[in-house]
């Protein structure tokens, strides 16, 4: 497979000079890369190799480095000879120390950590705090300049580098993916993401496909398929390969240059006919990409102990190991530094020789610098539309119906509107935003589309700005690209089907909060999701489209990145959305319903209500001063009809009990004020919740969630709490409550059974609503729907009106 | 697009008879599929269609319906007439009333449900049901005879055909992969699977592509590709594509029929040379598919107010609706309903004509009565190894070290090789199985690899037993498939990294627990995880790497369904082993590292301890008779050594201290036992942690789960938890439990703080832990790795030893 004699005249493109110079380069990201991982000293090699020279417990990753510095240098040759605007996403995470390298070789690194210059010193620091207790992980994580992809979970780089390239005409994003990353779902599904790039609007991909054969112990199954295979799959996913392919460096650096320069003049190309002429814009290009197939762990030793290594999955991690015990291998690793030769890479002082520096961009084209990968520092704020104009108009509670997600629809659309000037705002989903009842936003522009168009087909264009593709993956890793290269944007998606994308919320979560702790990484703007077609609205599809839990996976995440917000109505909603289209940093979750549902707040009712949180509907309690007997909360706009349906029977058939109505929009401000910045402290909790008071909790989602954000509460004890309890099938929204013991006849018992005051002249209601609830069971299998006193149930603030 | 001539001569593959079945047979199909989503009587529509007869919620989804009946029928035929054995795994989840429709047809329906006959009244009970309150949902859910694959979320059905396939050499699965589906990440990659079928022992998997062109409201990407590059695209994935493209049904048929029939002369002739000739077997074979382009809601209404609805997007769901505002639609539906002439499919009493139940295979031929489809009618159970051969053998608990996965390892390879015969258990893995140290499998089996293989390869054969594919989904698909098909497996994966499959494992569970409820479903084989490389082992990956909150996805399904393990060393998790590799209808997850650790328990004393799922450790407390002081708890391997360093600590500086040693192997039996079977007692949890003396809980995972079990248990208040806190990075196991707060020092520190006993006289020592805190972070940040009093710590059961 190595040793591949090179299939095209590409042996002289470089200049003998250009081609020492970035072997030069190739050698020192190599010999910098090797460094991290084994020493802890005696950096420039100036003393014989000592075991006190190497750190005492080994970790990191060789075998993908030199292939991503191999690709690094020669990126940076087209950088400097067009004038090239890139970044590099890496996509084998555990190439971190490679990616280190070269920012230090150009002189990024010690821009953003003063403190680790290059020269000797440096140099000592930079090898020892990789992988290092207190220092660096080995991946491009955060910490990395230029980095916008830590790669430690497989993946998610090349829609990572698509949501970069979208609305950045001038930018280039080199994509290296790896070959074991390619056998992943989400990343063999973004190779699709071509159909979604519009050469006219959007920079470009340049993916690299790096075949350096192995996993950790494993070959891939890219590298081991026939070329044909190879090229034809890549034909068929859109690109135009072009092979890099052998082991010998100065054949494979002239052919990489050739690669590269004619991959780079083939965008070139594709832009400058979409951006001239009209026809050729309107056809999907095919764009080049490169696939690189060199040894895994590319100029390391050949063989450790008689068994191959360069070029096999043993150079995964540590070619060598075990050197305390171990002095052959020590030897190894000596002779191995030496091969790069490092008299000749660095000066005196332990600076890059001059040859060397000649071969890197400057200033903000180096890619460790390039303010695309630090996106704070490009982002704007988002220009809002006036809220009022998009409220509704609320005159009782309980009075009119909307379907809340078609109302944050028409202000998304004026968003969109807003900020078309500006093209940082974009919607993503898979498929379901006309589902999910945001189809206004079509008044202004169309679903993304580069594939073919038929004169029948409906909001679908070359510029459009919504994205639609059946990959919660792919959405999920384009908006976050989009977000890391400073822009804003909105992913609306099926409540059950978020989970699909639980590890990337996770690797999200956790790299904002590294982040945030690195001075010159700038905030982003926030990742919000808007879940709907929620676990009580599924009527069409049943038990598997209802799981709630995606609010527990993020709720174990740092607490100061996450969000959580349940509106109970369309006003609510609309305040929420206007809320966190202007934060960073942050992953906000706004869970709301798609079908007409009563509306109880006027707007500036919501603005106060979402400024703090949680608080009492004193227009729907029922206290005559004093402490209420009971208190029933709600977050959710199910629970909340279903609380307030509750209430009104209460009201009706025991109007001496004082009941206190609350609703939680920020399931946040149930916390400890130390766990969250929105958590109410003790007092302003316990003066909202009491502190011996049944309170009948009825929450959206599994209800041992309230229990563990409450569970240090004064009240605590007396928190009974309805949710979804994994009772589901393919029925109405209230007979999915009714399923859960959620409905309003279970939380009047519930009021009954808990309630001191209302158990003593409870049994004749409790005997009617268990009838309700039969004659409910019944009637639905009969009819197929709800009964008429549910379908037309309706909010009476006047305690006499008619109850159900 | 539509009305593509055929391109081969397949106009006369049926006789005009043969032709004239099939089409009658399909016409059948599609009526019975539009009855259920509209119908609530009049089934035979013997009398002129009212309102009164349409059901009032109109759902479902017509759209891909008649593709996958059309693939029914011609699948029936060729099952006929070459005796093949097969089942259908159907994609597009939502054609559920189409799979209804022809097991109906072909009678499994009525043999499953015998008060659902072939005749004028079953019809009505058929359609009355579907999506119906208390009736069945809209996919091809459990209750669908012949379904293994649920399909409501989308990505898994090529995966679980695989799954399938692998050794049932009989056996052939018919995939249909709807164009929708095709764009997911999961499905992506799953076309891979080729590489890991070997045609000698495993069966064949027949993928058949439905192109119908669009999603809920969009078109699919793969029907907006030429043709061309859709061909390339699969020819480079390994497959030979047939194309079958129309929309007149007399052309098609004869277009499917010749595929069918070319399709299944290819995989016979594929398994002939296979099992035959030794060369041929060799080589990987290009396995053939079928791509179906026809029309969306194929023979639908063509228009629908003057929009185009048959072979669009209109067509997804419901191509009329508002029937009763609207009498033009329900004209329309009556006119849809007559088109497929239901006088010729259905006799006097409603049975389906002779002429169609002729085209139909018989008895357990039928795909709704294959038994692969009812795995667990052909589950026989593990044959398991002698557990004590494997055991460590612990004189004295702490006084050795063992790898607690490599000795699993051990006992994998023996029930690998007790179970050769059968060939009825797997392991699968994202190429961790060595690195996760169950590599001692190797000695008995191979991974598998029809891929190329080079001479240096190690452990890669044709017959391997250990599935290594880079994407957790195809993993988790591939077992699920097989376990679904009555055999057995074990998943090991990377603990953060299961999080990728969460919206896989809520769908299987919800699978498992719907199927419960199903009488003739029989009980499959558990779904075993090994989740390792776990958060405190992540010396070299650091905190991308570091999620326990699997443990909570899992605990918001249904109690029953789950069960999750954490053995504090090795011989309880080979007991733990042992035990879930004989249940059924489970998900069983086990979490355990991999690193030497001290162990703690014989082998009778680990059965005892899991069977009990938690107990108090007497060898290591220091109980003086009467109520401890204090309950140290502890569940997972890492908590479990930093609670007993904790405990050694105190017994050196504070003998008088009573404390009581608890381990929880089972953190089910945390929970009531009204919750969970296994949940313990309120009296016998009381028995163990006290009714009110402080409980130091040293937990895995996050610790708001510990309070989420146990927050109405008696001393719940007292519990003070220590877990993850999402503090991480690259460092030591130990380290991280300083980070977190969950090591030695700050148990200590909480027992000072918390017991009053120790709070009298705990200051000195209070001063020591935080002076020891500080020296670790010097010593580590100095040394690369821990202070030597922690890599030599040693337990003493002797309170008088040297403890650092």
């Amino acid at each position: 497979m190595m040793n591949i004699a090179p299939a095209r005249d590409t042996t002289s493109h470089l200049s003998a000079q250009e081609l020492g110079n970035i072997d030069l380069y190739w050698r020192a990201a190599n010999y910098l890369t090797v460094g991290q991982i084994y020493l802890l000293d005696n950096p420039l090699l100036r003393k014989p190799l000592k075991i006190e020279h190497v750190k005492p417990r080994l970790l990191g990753h060789w075998g993908t480095s030199p292939g991503l510095s191999f690709t690094y240098a020669h990126l940076n040759r087209v950088i400097r000879t067009m004038d090239a605007n890139m970044i590099y996403v890496c996509g084998p995470g555990h190439g971190g120390p490679a990616m280190v390298a070269n920012t230090y070789l150009e002189g990024s690194y010690s821009a953003r950590y003063p403190g680790i210059l290059r020269n000797e010193d440096g140099m000592r620091k930079l090898f020892r705090q990789f992988s290092f207790p207190g220092g660096i992980p080995s991946h491009a994580a955060p910490d990395v300049p230029g980095s916008i992809h830590e790669g430690g979970e497989l993946g998610y780089s090349l829609s990572h580098a698509f949501g970069a390239a979208f609305d950045n005409p001038d930018l280039i994003v080199a994509c290296v993916v790896g070959d074991g990353e390619a056998e992943t779902g989400p990343l063999a599904t973004a190779w699709h993401s071509n159909k979604f790039l519009n050469p006219q609007r959007d920079g470009a991909v340049l993916p690299i496909l790096h075949l350096n054969g192995y996993k950790i112990a494993n070959p891939t199954i890219l590298a081991r398929i026939p070329k044909e295979e190879l090229r034809s799959l890549f034909v068929g996913y859109g690109y135009e390969p072009i092979f890099v392919e052998g082991d010998i460096p100065v054949l494979m650096h002239q052919l990489m240059a050739s690669a590269m320069d004619e991959a780079m003049q083939k965008i070139r190309a594709i832009q400058e006919n979409a951006r001239h002429d009209y026809d050729a814009y309107a056809a999907r290009p095919t764009w080049p990409m490169i696939i690189l197939r060199s040894p895994k762990g590319w100029t390391g030793p050949k063989e450790v102990d008689g068994l191959k290594t360069e070029g096999f999955w043993r150079s995964h991690q540590l070619p060598l190991s075990g050197l305390a015990d171990n002095p052959k291998h020590l030897k190894l690793l000596e002779d191995w530094l030496h091969s790069y030769r490092p008299e000749e890479l660095f000066d005196a002082k332990g600076a890059p020789v001059a040859a060397i520096t000649a071969t890197t961009p400057q200033g903000a084209r180096r890619m460790g610098c390039n303010p695309h990968a630090n996106g704070g520092l490009l982002r704007t704020m988002l220009k809002m539309p006036d809220l009022a104009s998009h409220s509704v108009e609320v005159l009782e509670p309980g009075t009119v119906k909307a379907e809340s997600t078609k109302v944050m629809g028409a202000f998304l659309r004026d968003v969109m509107t807003a900020n078309v000037d500006t093209r940082n705002f974009r919607i993503v989903g898979p498929d379901e935003t006309a589902s999910n009842r945001l189809q206004n936003v079509f008044e202004v522009t169309d679903r993304t589309w580069m594939a073919s168009i038929l004169p029948e087909d409906t909001n679908l264009g070359h510029n459009g700005r919504v994205m639609e593709i059946l990959s919660e993956h792919t959405c999920q890793g384009w908006l976050e690209g989009y977000l890391l290269t400073g822009r804003h944007g909105f992913f609306s998606c099926y409540e059950a089907f978020v989970h699909i994308v639980d590890s990337m919320f996770n690797q999200h979560a956790k790299w904002l909060d590294t982040s945030r702790d690195i001075p010159w990484r700038q905030p982003i703007a926030s990742l919000n999701y808007l879940l709907t077609s929620h676990v009580w609205h599924q009527d069409h599809n049943g038990f598997s489209h209802q799981d709630p839990g995606f609010i527990d996976v993020a709720l174990n995440k740092k607490a100061d990145i996450v969000r959580v917000y349940l509106p109970p109505d369309a006003n609510t909603l609309l305040c929420t959305t206007e809320h966190v289209l202007q934060t960073w940093d942050r992953i906000n979750i706004i869970v709301a319903g798609k079908p007409p549902l009563w509306q109880w707040l006027t707007l500036e009712q919501a603005k106060i209500h979402c400024r703090e949180g949680l608080g009492v509907w004193h227009w729907a309690s029922t206290e005559n001063g004093g402490e209420p007997d009971v208190v029933m909360a709600c977050a959710g706009d199910v629970p909340t009809l279903e609380t307030l349906a509750a209430v009104s029977i209460l009201k009706e058939h025991m109007p001496e009990l004082n009941v206190r109505v609350v609703n939680v929009v920020d399931l946040m401000s149930l916390q400890p004020k130390e766990r969250h910045p929105h958590g109410l402290s003790d007092a302003a909790f316990d003066a909202v919740f009491t502190d011996s008071k049944p309170v009948i909790f009825a929450y959206h989602g599994y209800p041992w969630t309230i229990h563990r954000l409450t569970y240090r509460r004064t009240n605590h004890d007396n928190f009974h709490v309805r949710g979804y309890n994994e009772e589901g099938t393919t029925t109405t929204a209230f007979d999915m409550t009714v399923l859960n013991e959620l409905d309003r006849y279970h939380l009047v018992l519930s009021v009954i059974d808990k309630v001191p005051a209302a158990r003593a002249s409870g049994a004749k209601l409790a005997e009617m609503m268990k009838a309700k609830l039969l004659e409910h069971h019944d009637y639905i299998r009969a009819h197929g729907e709800d009964m008429p006193e549910i379908l037309n149930w309706k909010w009476h603030s006047n305690a006499s009106g008619e109850v159900g």
